[in-house]
């Protein structure tokens, strides 16, 4: 079973969260039950529970099973989104497994998501709108960055902005839904989560900046992902726009080898080795400091207990980790 | 833009729902709209729209918004699962139309329908836990179905009772809970809305099996689709499995080629010819006709209405229809 890499008071609802999650996904279709299980076993960080449980305790929220409940909604459409985007990547492993695309087919993915999403939403029923509405909203908004990624897929002109839109969309909205959700179920006032809110944005930023480096300098045996992998599926993301920025000569081997379907190892390696040279993984690693650093300007609004020093130093783990 | 291919008295209502569908799948990602509006309008019946609006009204609910917002809901669940099964089926073709799967390719797909899912799911947020979880249960059978579906596709050992549970899970069990919960947001009594729900069962079983029997008959240019074309994708259905059960000759004929990955055109039309001539079709619709008489068996809990006249003529229509 997954175990969070951290504890901020909260080992007890992770657990349960755990436990729901394997209950949600129970099915007498053996394939829904085991692709399922594929994925949320597969030790992922639970980002996305943590994030909820915490700022719902930060703001004084007693109820656990609910805000258990809510973080195990978030975390069955996390794993919905990553066995969709394995398709679309058609990426072979993940946190050092094979896929779920891979090892079950391309119907058992499509149809493994959908269940998860229909888990997920059942989960929301119980809620009121403001919460089945941030997460939807959210769900809406991942797609569409997903379009806008797969749009600017083995092509040179994707721009830093649009990176960071990718970021958000994909990325940090289901995040900040995530602790809107939390202080709103709180009781939090809407100063507070709109904060939160925010607070959970900057953090999901941080935390994809943070993904892409390790895509180039990550040990592969703790990410579980070849290095400079994001290159040979085509796609740019920061460290790659910062060091071509101030080089034509990398931009130009860059757009070499994203522009291939299927660029040979080597060159991949070259690439990932002159974006490391080029210090653009500090200049990356600097944008990232700075989104957890307005993470941290958001949580002015909390008193101090255990929870919200577990959400400030959540932000120090997320820029800190190495897989 | 679509039109029902009936009228019972709730055009404005269909309308409504058609205004509905256009609103929701606005995206400022072009072709999260253009596939969603592909699908959308391709001339589909609107048999779920029109189910829970029919019961709803049938049980005198009168806030016309509340029954289009939900079955507008329902259908956008529908069209989510038809662009994902396309891409299971590997078809090219629905209703005469190329699939979101051929037009727009596989990760557009994909995207397109969780975008569809994330949409019903925001209407989902504003009725109570009943409407979510009966809904979200029927989209996990869906789910189930599928893969019962595809776990045989291919394959001899499909029998009579599995076609008839994928039919119920993949078609059936949706058509269900659109008509339960029409009836419970019209205040339905708890009988009357287990009623209504049997009675959106059994509609939807045979609306499947007729679908199933039409792939033989239909009118190619009436129904889109070329004849034959669920054994030319492997999968046995109503028709060929009574066509089997009585001539072992057919038997094999029809496993020789849903055996194959891409039979040729000529073998597909001559088992189809073969099916035909067996008399199989009008087992087929007389099994039919049973579910429809199980249906309207359902609606005795019903005041003599203009809707509820439209529930059983909405039978007679589906058994009737050719296309």
């Amino acid at each position: 079973m997954t175990t969070a890499p951290w504890d901020f008071g909260i080992q007890k609802e992770l657990k349960m969260v755990e436990a729901r999650l394997h209950e949600m996904v129970r099915s007498p279709e053996k394939v829904l039950n085991e692709a399922s299980l594929h994925v949320i076993d597969a030790g992922g960080k639970r980002l996305r529970p943590t994030v909820t449980i915490l700022t719902y305790k930060a703001l004084g929220g007693s109820d656990v099973k609910k805000a258990v409940e809510i973080a195990a909604g978030f975390e069955l459409i996390h794993s919905a989104t990553l066995i969709h985007d394995d398709i679309n990547d058609g990426g072979s492993t993940r946190r050092g497994r094979e896929t779920v695309y891979k090892k079950y087919g391309l119907h058992n993915a499509v149809v493994t998501g959908d269940f998860l999403f229909a888990k997920a939403f059942r989960i929301g029923g119980v809620f009121d709108e403001v919460v089945v509405q941030t997460t939807a909203d959210a769900c809406a908004a991942l797609a569409e960055g997903e379009i806008i990624q797969n749009r600017y897929r083995h092509k040179p002109d994707l721009t830093i902005d649009t990176y960071l839109k990718v970021a958000e969309y994909k990325t940090a909205q289901p995040i900040r839904a995530g602790a809107m959700v939390g202080a709103y179920l709180a009781g939090g006032s809407s100063e507070q989560v709109q904060a939160l809110g925010n607070y959970g944005l900057d953090l999901g930023i941080a935390f994809q900046i943070i993904d892409d480096v390790l895509d180039f300098t990550g040990d592969e045996k703790k990410t579980g992902k070849v290095a400079g992998n994001d290159l040979k599926e085509g796609n740019l993301t920061l460290p790659s726009l910062l060091a071509m920025k101030d080089s034509p000569e990398i931009r130009n081997a860059l757009l070499a080898v994203i522009s291939k379907a299927t660029p040979s190892h080597e060159d991949v390696r070259k690439c990932a080795r002159l974006v490391i040279k080029s210090g653009a993984i500090d200049k990356a690693k600097g944008m990232g400091e700075y989104y957890g650093m307005e993470a941290l300007g958001h949580l002015g609004c909390l008193a101090n207990n255990e929870y919200s020093r577990g959400l400030r130093e959540l932000v120090k783990r997320v820029l800190d980790r190495d897989s």
